[in-house]
């Protein structure tokens, strides 16, 4: 039933290899089948992400979509029906082409439409996406596939979660932020009225397909709130890409592929990396919410539509920066690098809310013990700690300065 | 994280020893706890649930109820909220002793109450205590304490594990159906307008409570429907505790104390052992639904109101036995003890149901895998096989039979 499990995770591995190569090193196939696979001439990138229960592959290659159904099919030699679970929008630009290669996979597509938008992630939603599993006859042996950005994911994935008990799925990002950080870790979940993701699961996907070619059609403040969470992985663990980043603007917001392919399976590397070492965030994990701690609250006090997640992320980290720098945590330089950073990708929306309404909510945040609030702060670039010891008023000027310099853009 | 899996899960034991005992052997507690516990003079059942991911103990005894914070405080040593999911009428009766009993054991109790009845078995339930746990301040580190039957664990283990993606959990089963049966095993769910237990998740409690004292208050048919589920387990398993079922029919209907902990030890043994080599339902554990695949039929056609979930299953078990008995699996005479054993706690409610409707209801079982029903069958008393084999016009005719029966009483 379940693996044995090594004392120390394996090293999470990055590698350009023949897509026959990673599946027999991933474990998944005979060497028979991977000698078919050898016919693809692509060059995939593969990014191994070694939790305990069972290592599953995220898969990075400009124009992977269309290979989809084959990959699928080596995973899943036996199974017929699979469920898409979808928004219109992404159905319409790019549903043909999933459906067309599931089919080439042999596999039976259904495709099912949800809600579109952060305001739809609900339990509500959850179940009337099970009705219409259920009307599309969906049953243990479906695989479902979660065809979107993050809400898509977060929700498709609860969803598999609790679908009859559990079903496999498929996570297939079709936004940046999704590619580089929602899809991979196994974190399914929906919101209440009092905040996001309390209601949730872990519960990992057993591949992820990731075709940047599907950020073509990303209006521009969603593909640049991606980018923030790039940063981000630059900051907390990889100041190669975060370099990468300070010095490739151009190219990367002109969307050019193999710079895409770079940023993002950096981030999925460092995802992965952390998400071994600790999948249910008992410790390292939580280094991830850099950033989230603040921006959480700046997203629930606009009401989730004014700023976009990775948008509320990148204000969460320059004030979190400016804690960090004011705590003595950080140098001058390294702040005024990681703010530029953020602010070089920037294209901030409107926003005045008052300090003390944002503080307030911290209080409300999952990751609050014991009415302690945790920041994540950066002590260089690369690497982050935890604080629990931030007095408030340190919180409310970095809440203020941080506000003042989104406006001066 | 995860314990070392060994590669037989260790056999199920039932046990009456001293209280401090079971714990040093359960590996939960250090020998000077165990000292503190040998205080109580009380001798427990304990029965191990030995699932891969983490063991945990049942205890049964009259009684036990009063002590549980005391035993809460030896599993959880450092935490401080408790929040008692629960309805209305438990609350009424139980409630004060329960809420003692935790401040003995230095806890902080807040009593949430859900509405009751299994039509409130849904999502949406589930949001509304969610909610109502925001408002208590609950978060990752409160332990949550289902305290009611089968509808109440269902529903508080699936917010267990959803709330803030997880947290640990006690049940303190109510209603003998859920002593027997729903409190052990780690399944939890929701039901859809479709059908049953359509989402879910396996969350396992950390402890399981079991004090045949609440069952005095419970109405004599909830009581039989609980003693069902005991025929149950010894028709798929223990042949012993269905002749004791067949010869203290009188002593266990007049809810004799040390006939209900016999009864209710022997139920939970044979749950905890086939849950132990299945945890989820991938082969053996599908024998725990003897009598489910019509009885769920029969309840959904029923609308949930005017059968009881045991009663239900009992009516299946007969239909099944004379599945059973039809195809040439099971002997004339086993089949008729298991009839008369059913019908010796039966007070059958009214009900008239087309064969028709009930057969149709099979497909959307999620036990069907491609369309195909799948009956557990009994071959003995003691012993069980699954069929996928039933030609429709011998399921027609025992769904005729067994309801001509059952108006017969």
């Amino acid at each position: 039933m379940a693996a044995r499990i090594p004392a120390t995770p394996a090293p999470t591995t990055t590698k350009s290899v023949s897509a026959g190569t990673f599946f027999i090193r991933a474990g998944i196939l005979a060497p028979s089948w991977a000698r078919r696979l050898l016919r693809y001439d692509g060059r995939v990138i593969r990014v191994d992400i070694n939790i305990p229960s069972r290592a599953y592959p995220a898969l990075i290659e400009s124009g992977l979509l269309r290979r989809s159904g084959t990959l699928l099919r080596e995973i899943f030699p036996e199974r017929q029906s699979v469920m898409v679970v979808t928004v219109a929008a992404v159905r319409r630009r790019w549903g043909k082409q999933l459906a067309s290669a599931l089919k080439k996979g042999k596999f039976v597509p259904s495709f099912i439409e949800m809600p579109d938008g952060e305001r739809f992630k609900t339990l509500k939603t959850v179940e009337g996406v099970a009705e219409k599993l259920l009307k599309a006859s969906a049953d243990r042996k479906s695989i479902l596939v979660a065809f979107g950005g993050g809400v898509v994911g977060d929700v498709a994935g609860l969803l598999a979660s609790l679908y009859m008990r559990g079903l496999d799925f498929v996570q297939v990002p079709s936004t940046l932020l999704a590619q580089v950080d929602a899809a991979v870790g196994g974190k399914t979940g929906v919101d209440l009225r009092q905040g996001k993701n309390l209601l949730g699961t872990f519960h990992h996907p057993r591949l992820v397909v990731i075709d940047p070619q599907l950020l073509s059609t990303l209006p521009e403040r969603e593909f640049r709130a991606g980018l923030f969470e790039v940063l981000k992985c630059g900051v907390i663990r990889d100041p190669a890409i975060f370099e990468f980043m300070e010095q490739n603007r151009e190219l990367i917001l002109r969307r050019d592929a193999a710079s895409l392919e770079r940023v993002i399976s950096a981030s999925v590397k460092v995802k992965a990396d952390v998400v071994a070492a600790d999948e249910r965030e008992s410790g390292l994990r939580r280094i991830l919410n850099f950033g989230h701690t603040l921006g959480h609250a700046l997203e629930a006090e606009t009401g989730y539509r004014k700023v976009l997640h990775g948008e509320a992320v990148a204000w969460g980290m320059v004030a979190a920066t400016m804690i960090a720098e004011e705590r003595g945590r950080l140098d001058k330089e390294a702040a005024r690098r990681i703010i530029s950073g953020v602010q070089g990708y920037a294209m901030w929306p409107k926003f005045e809310v008052p300090a003390r309404n944002i503080y307030r909510r911290l209080a409300h945040d999952k990751k609050t013990l014991n009415g302690v609030v945790h920041f994540v702060l950066p002590t260089g670039i690369g690497s982050v700690d935890i604080a629990c010891d931030v007095p408030e008023r340190v919180v409310m000027r970095a809440i203020e300065q941080s506000q003042a310099l989104t406006k001066a853009v």
